[in-house]
């Protein structure tokens, strides 16, 4: 997607070969001009699958997932992490894969939300190890739905998560994948349609 | 706002003389049309305070702001709540007021985001002893913005965050005020616009 690589090179910040700062338009500020042609290009590359539900991660996903589901008119879901004290009832549990931290983390969906007739659309902002979107699979797959693709915004392309998840033959994504970055310059490289 | 007051009697369920959920709706699931008519209802109170940002709390306030900004045209901020390690630069930081806690927590936002020339639109889904609202009134004002109003989706008429922030002088604007939740019948009495 063109208008979010030219985004990327103009206003994200490379901090080091692995981390790149988006937050002056992704996280923490969002440019939601910017997010709805985002939505719309999800919505182009999914609206053929019958999607019945949009699930996304707090915090940072919700703004990428909100216009998706209004563009293909279904509930959007957002998973908890960690051991959230206001749900009640029955819940979906599943650990984050990490490779930093000690102890994983924990994502939670009430069972409510997440049934076996759901084909449903899992979107994030950013893609790197995957242990996030590994977690969001293992939700939908636990409650016996069926994930109909994944929506990512910006890959980073040299970390693993993506090569992974394609593998496992799930429809990944990505409006945007980083090949390589360098600290020195600021550079982004992205991969191009002939690459993929 | 009738169509959000049939809403919480058809989905909302009280659990207690305090508590309401809303996740079916509102926070955890979310639907995005009911939010859209929301987002409709602040951006006729307040298109006319030529609003500059929207600032929201992470995180069940993202998809309540995502569409006020997108009809007001303008970015849209979210504090983030605690010590976030991916926040590198200065920021402003508010703690909240707490009745039950013993430590208080803290509200961030990087300097980036708010500036004495902003003036902004503070919203959020739920009010109830007011402290996250002072919080965030607490960010802006610290920041040199002004806060040009607030704008809540359902106002607990019963606690007194909503009666101490309209004595403070701010412009608080709830789409739906509860006086009164019965946890024996599930009855939830709404302020009528006589009693305001």
């Amino acid at each position: 997607m063109k208008l979010l690589e030219e985004r990327i090179c103009r206003d994200g910040v490379v901090k080091s070969k692995e981390i790149l700062k988006v937050d002056s338009f992704l996280n923490h500020q969002i440019d939601v001009e910017l997010l709805e042609q985002i939505g719309q290009a999800f919505y182009e590359r999914f609206r053929d699958r019958k999607i019945t539900k949009v699930l996304t991660m707090e915090t940072s996903g919700i703004a990428v997932a909100y216009p998706v589901a209004r563009l293909l008119r279904v509930p959007m879901v957002y998973a908890k992490k960690g051991e959230s004290i206001n749900m009640d009832g029955e819940r979906y549990v599943a650990e984050i894969p990490t490779l930093t931290k000690k102890k994983p983390g924990k994502v939670i969906i009430s069972k409510k939300f997440l049934s076996k007739d759901d084909s449903v659309l899992i979107i994030d902002d950013i893609l790197a190890n995957g242990g996030a979107l590994q977690s969001l699979i293992s939700l939908v797959e636990t409650a016996g739905a069926n994930v109909a693709g994944l929506g990512i915004v910006i890959e980073k392309g040299f970390q693993e998560g993506g090569h992974r998840i394609r593998n496992l033959g799930y429809d990944l994504q990505s409006l945007a994948i980083i090949d390589w970055m360098d600290p020195n310059n600021g550079r982004i490289t992205f991969r191009t349609a002939d690459d993929e």
